[in-house]
């Protein structure tokens, strides 16, 4: 079984199509999305997530936005683009890919002069080798991690990080999907990952389809499964990682982290080098979005908590990188001290 | 505004009366229960739920189904009490208290010679102490707990140690009474404690209701909020505590233990004395209830996985007295390490 494609073109070209998340794993729903406003939305509301998937999706979507405007002059083309580009980028803080993808697209347009039209195929050229790369990265990723990974493993993940959360298959999976190719023993453990249950909804559908063996757990049962030894290692993504290599994650990684080093567990964080933010020195000054408080009092519209009951929801959090055994790229498996100064795109 | 009583007798005496806590907090429903069967699927599927509302609820609930058989030669009254007893203790296996009180019941019908009419007075007697002693009891806690709490605490919580766990005003929760009551300023986060949310529907229900400031987040969000330096300690209750004072709670406790740890924040563990099980010498020997993966499938009945998902489900881990500040019993604030030889009933 291939893994799915969560990012394409559509087939006439002029939208991208999308897997809808926010409808897994209850219904597979396909949508093509041309403009800024639904590009934004799907961000926001997480129709398409993951920190790559975000920047390719970025990417691909500006480029179908602009090919509408191909026939403007090309300073007013620039504006759009300019406008667009900033709109789409203001949608997720924490990503740091979705940031790099939008600057990538928008040098690749700078760097070219003549009118809209060349322009706009530049950028859809930009998009297509974003997504090329992206997917490159991914298998990249996999080689890498699984030369940490045992015989036989048996890896605890949170959230998504899998073909859904990128162009390819995925950055923490990435290695599993290509242990379980090649014949060897692996079981999962899937954190559910609440509010928005990524893991359960996600990650137990995308390996479930791949039939890669897996087992679900709440959240808070994570230190229980760790102290009872079942664990050899925990694999996550990232969403940006500072220059020192601290790394903002999906809610609930530093806690896992915690209790990986109370445990002497592995904890391993797999990303493209474009999550590297060489800009930010640590943690501390990644931003963290702030999401709406229902997101914790319901699930699917099932009410889980008095309507008036206000709540702390942060979509991520930092795990010092001293609680990282290492951090694998494209490029290399990281050990700390880290220094990314060769890598950071 | 007083807190609610989650278990009392019915009007007529001849039923125990409860609120359905799995309605809460859309619904709420009063229940009145007086067989075997009712009372065993009103602890298993957690109708009424927290250790010592069970013990409570058992004893009420055993002395309801008796009277209806009271015109038995004392002899059958004895097999259909010793076969009642032991449906409802199986009922849930980790829970202290509900073995403490079944014994304690059996014992006084035991000391009771004379006919089953008698012997069903003393069951209803006996009952209806533990339940008073059980509302004594929480006061205890309460006051022995405010001593460990500072001014305008901001007090993290997790699952639901209140009135609705109890016969009085809870156990961890019953120092946020009495202090809300005395006037003093405070804040509680409450975890939501997937995955049957007894901190967002009920906790966060029954303090809202007293007027009690409160913040929920989702499990996963506690060590970054402990990061943030704004939590003064952590108060949870117990289901089990062993002899050498490691404590058997709600899944996620052990993860919040070890959190405080690395952040200096106090863990304080509230519980009746009825919880220390004097003949299990540590948590290892602690039955640990493994629960239906639905609840981890689902979330209030919206699907949140693909539904031949495998999960892990242990309803409870185990916390080590190491990762303790101090354990408050009815009797005293104890402090590692922990003899409780004079205080285990």
């Amino acid at each position: 079984v291939e893994p799915v494609v969560a990012v394409s073109w559509s087939p006439d070209g002029r939208a991208v199509r999308i897997i809808d998340q926010r409808a897994l794993p209850d219904q597979y729903v396909e949508r093509d999305v041309s403009t800024v406003n639904e590009i934004r939305d799907c961000i926001r509301t997480l129709a398409v997530r993951g920190a790559p998937a975000i920047g390719v999706f970025a990417a691909m979507g500006i480029a179908c936005v602009m090919q509408q405007h191909a026939e403007l002059p090309r300073e007013e083309f620039d504006h759009v683009l300019d406008a667009s580009a900033e709109r789409v980028r203001a949608s997720r803080p924490t990503a740091r890919n979705l940031g790099w993808a939008i600057d990538r697209l928008l040098a690749g347009a700078r760097a070219t002069s003549g009118d809209a039209l060349g322009a706009a195929h530049v950028l859809r050229r930009t998009a297509e080798a974003i997504r090329a790369e992206d997917r490159d990265m991914c298998q990249r990723i996999g080689e890498h991690a699984l030369t940490v990974l045992p015989n036989d493993a048996h890896v605890l993940t949170l959230c998504n990080t899998g073909a859904l959360a990128t162009a390819g298959i995925g950055t923490a999976l990435a290695p599993l999907y290509l242990a379980h190719a090649r014949g060897q023993r692996l079981h999962v453990y899937v954190c559910e990952t609440r509010p928005l249950l990524q893991g359960s909804r996600l990650t137990a559908w995308e390996l479930g389809r791949a039939g890669i063996p897996l087992t679900l757990l709440v959240d808070g049962a994570a230190p229980a499964l760790l102290r009872s030894q079942r664990v050899d290692c925990i694999l996550v993504g990232a969403d940006r990682i500072a220059a020192n290599g601290d790394v903002a994650n999906k809610i609930g990684t530093y806690g896992l982290a915690l209790s990986a080093r109370h445990h002497g567990v592995p904890f391993y964080v797999a990303a493209p080098s474009s999550t590297i933010d060489g800009a930010t020195a640590s943690g501390g000054a990644i931003p963290i979005e702030q999401r709406d408080p229902n997101e914790v009092r319901a699930f699917r519209g099932a009410s889980a908590a008095p309507a008036d009951a206000d709540a702390f929801n942060p979509a991520f959090d930092v795990t010092p990188q001293a609680l990282i055994s290492a951090i694998v790229t494209d490029r290399a498996v990281h050990r700390p001290p880290y220094d990314f100064s060769s890598v950071a795109a």
